[in-house]
């Protein structure tokens, strides 16, 4: 089969890869598209120190599976894969095992291929509904809604967000979606301008007042961004951190301010995908504008190098009709 | 009257103090002791830039004020004073009023001082069964009660506290109440043998297994000590940090680590006082082992010096009978 791999600190394409054997409980899933994220990037920087396939945002089809109801379906997945024998597997938290594999970032063969596998537990059948190009966005959009998971959100609360990526913009509409009063700062007038279209409240470049904001969430990807978090948050509020940064040290971070105005940071990574599916099919969340361009699978080099441009969203790979 | 007070960055004593004189909704409190915090004697090396008298841990007697009925009463303070105007004071939290002033931190004349004045608000009268003694630790064991207010602690979760301090020592009481699954690392045998003695699990220097607690609490006022938190809390778990510290850079923190781990960082300060005088009344936390030694107001110079040695824990200065 086809693929893009990264060996050596490159990214490469090969037609010779063979096609996976799923193993256990997993499923053969022929690959329709797949979506390059930031996390994509960075892993082909050097990030995670991974070698094989990338890409964990995808749409296919199981070919083959032992639960044969999956057999034909169109699917998205989850893509932390746990040991199943740990405490957290057995709580149902996968996503913090710690001998988990991840779908193109750890110990597994992502999603730009024309196959991967997957357990089938980790699979989510996609209704009609909802396009291939939108459900691209199921895996990111469920990590927005991981936000509401590990704290309420809701009328009243004044929110900051920084950051108008790809992330930031589902993000904001994930908030916005609560009836929190919400403010986007963001850098891109073209990105910001699609929150616009949807009534949601924008500042490009400057920082709203210091010590508003209940909840502020960073998600620029920069030390910086976890700066002006700080600076922005009430005494008592919250700080989430939504993405890594390049400079993980934590320069950014001032111990004292955190314990004398008692504020809480708080990680946030994968999310629930239920209801990032439901808000796809509710249209509660408008992903197309988000989409940048489109590359067949024998352009993936390409399709990195342009996601990899000042101001470009999201760079859609497809596998195209035959594998 | 007599006082201790830091000038150009010095600590010093006269007996020339004028009494203070009660402001609006204020007492005048005759200061039985008070007690030298690790605030304190970073205050004396120039942390908040404090000029004046310092001590936020005291017990006095009501000699003035409005409300007639606390006259004569016995009394411990709230140290926070709030502007009483803005929306933190309006909701109940004047200790994060951004205006406030400090009893003997910030803006307010402190308590190693035959007088000091407080907002009648601010006081909480003293039951007969908590001696002058015991009641110094009102204060610090209120900010150890603050962690209960800001998470759930309780059965079946893996506690592990940093720090065999002062505010340690009353952390770990206060924690082992909730009848958490509880283990203290510090470094002063003769320090955890007070909790020995009472039945509470510690260790001696060594770092207990990683990724194992759910939650973690630093109290050793070093950044070394948040980095120890941050190892050994399990993904999805809590840190709470109950000391600034010295260098509060954040050297410590990799805030990729409390992304992909789903860590959450909260920051605790001053805490409720009605918790802490119900504690000390049910005699549920021993304080008497915490005091070092005693001395009076006039050699405050030498407690100060006492206090700072390393090892020495409660330090009080008592104002004997006179004024």
């Amino acid at each position: 089969m086809r693929a893009l791999y990264i060996e050596d600190g490159s990214l490469r394409y090969s037609g010779d890869f063979s096609t996976p054997r799923p193993g256990d409980g997993e499923a053969l899933i022929k690959v329709r598209c797949a979506a390059i994220c930031s996390t994509d990037l960075e892993i082909v920087r050097g990030y995670m120190n991974f070698n094989g396939i990338p890409g964990h945002e995808f749409v296919g089809v199981v070919e083959e599976c032992g639960d044969t109801e999956l057999v034909g379906r169109r699917v998205v997945g989850e893509i932390n894969i746990g040991c199943g024998a740990c405490v957290f597997c057995e709580r149902g938290g996968q996503n913090h095992c710690p001998n988990r594999a991840v779908l193109g970032i750890l110990n597994k063969q992502g999603a730009f291929a024309d196959y991967l596998t997957l357990p089938a537990a980790n699979l989510h059948c996609l209704p009609d509904s909802i396009s291939d190009e939108e459900a691209l966005f199921v895996e990111p959009l469920a990590a927005a809604f991981e936000i509401l998971e590990q704290l309420p959100v809701g009328p009243g609360q004044r929110v900051c967000l920084f950051g108008d990526g790809k992330l930031g913009l589902l993000i904001a509409q994930v908030l916005a979606g609560t009836g929190c009063d919400l403010v986007v700062v963001g850098r891109h007038s073209e990105k910001l301008a699609i929150l616009d279209r949807r009534g949601i409240s924008t500042v490009k470049g400057t920082l709203p007042r210091e010590g508003r904001f209940d909840i502020v969430v960073d998600a620029t990807g920069s030390a910086a961004g976890v700066t002006a978090a700080l600076q922005v948050v009430r005494p008592g509020g919250r700080v989430v951190l939504k993405t890594t940064v390049a400079d993980p040290g934590g320069g950014g971070v001032d111990l004292n301010r955190l314990v004398i105005d008692e504020i809480t940071l708080t990680g946030s990574r994968c999310g629930p995908f239920p209801p990032a599916l439901e808000a796809l099919e509710r249209r509660s969340v408008d992903v197309i504008p988000l989409i940048s361009r489109t590359f067949p699978l024998e352009e993936g080099l390409d399709a990195f190098s342009w996601a990899s441009r000042k101001g470009v969203m999201k760079v859609v790979v497809t596998m195209g009709g035959e594998g």
